[in-house]
């Protein structure tokens, strides 16, 4: 991706962290929040090219396009950035309607119930059924 | 603070990074994200104790009881973590209807347009009059 221009205007309007990262919250075409990963520029760039979500796995080091081997791809209707340029608001359709590796629409399913984690949210589909 | 106690298990459970921080997104009664924040131990207890969004204000070095300026206080209905218990998600009333310091109910409110940032909400209250 060496022919990618990283002195973008719009890109560089942006803060990036001292690891280059911004972090990003994808919401859903119901308004829920499905995810929270991070990008680079490079993964950014390819996201709007694409118009799939693409992250930069921190733990892989690699890019991480979403979907890669769940089929469940996140397509990029529209793109924010907050007050201070340091943080996108992704708001995608989530193809397949599952977002979390463990087969959940969303990867925010525990919730704090008095002194405990909950999961709240129903396994949609077996993650060995997601990944084959 | 020194009587609250940090060895909770339920706050054991999540994922503070090297700094102590962990990231946390509010999401307002309609839907919409209108912030995103970090917190450390002190500020989620504070939260938690006191039912209004407390956050660690990484510039100030400081907790930023939100809206302690403004009047503009996030109380606190829900909160969740994600599969990785690494992120919060806040489901917040948002007092007054604004989060952001602009005075729009939300700090994402800059969408790219083409190559360009665009903000596209409207203004609700001078922030000259929210900060007097």
């Amino acid at each position: 991706m060496s022919d990618l221009d990283n002195s973008l205007e719009w890109l560089a309007a942006l803060k990036w962290d001292a690891d280059g990262m911004i972090p990003a919250i994808a919401q859903d075409q119901n308004g829920r929040v499905v995810m929270f990963a991070y990008m680079n520029r490079e993964s950014l760039q390819e996201t709007i090219a694409c118009g799939n979500a693409v992250y930069w796995s921190r733990s892989r080091k690699r890019l991480w396009r979403k979907g890669e081997e769940s089929g469940h791809f996140q397509k990029v209707k529209a793109i924010r950035t907050d007050c201070d340029g340091d943080v996108l608001l992704l708001s995608i359709e989530q193809v397949g309607g599952i977002a979390c590796h463990t087969g959940r629409e969303s990867c925010f399913f525990n919730e704090l119930n008095g002194d405990r984690w909950v999961a709240v949210d129903q396994v949609l589909k077996d993650p060995k059924e997601i990944y084959k």
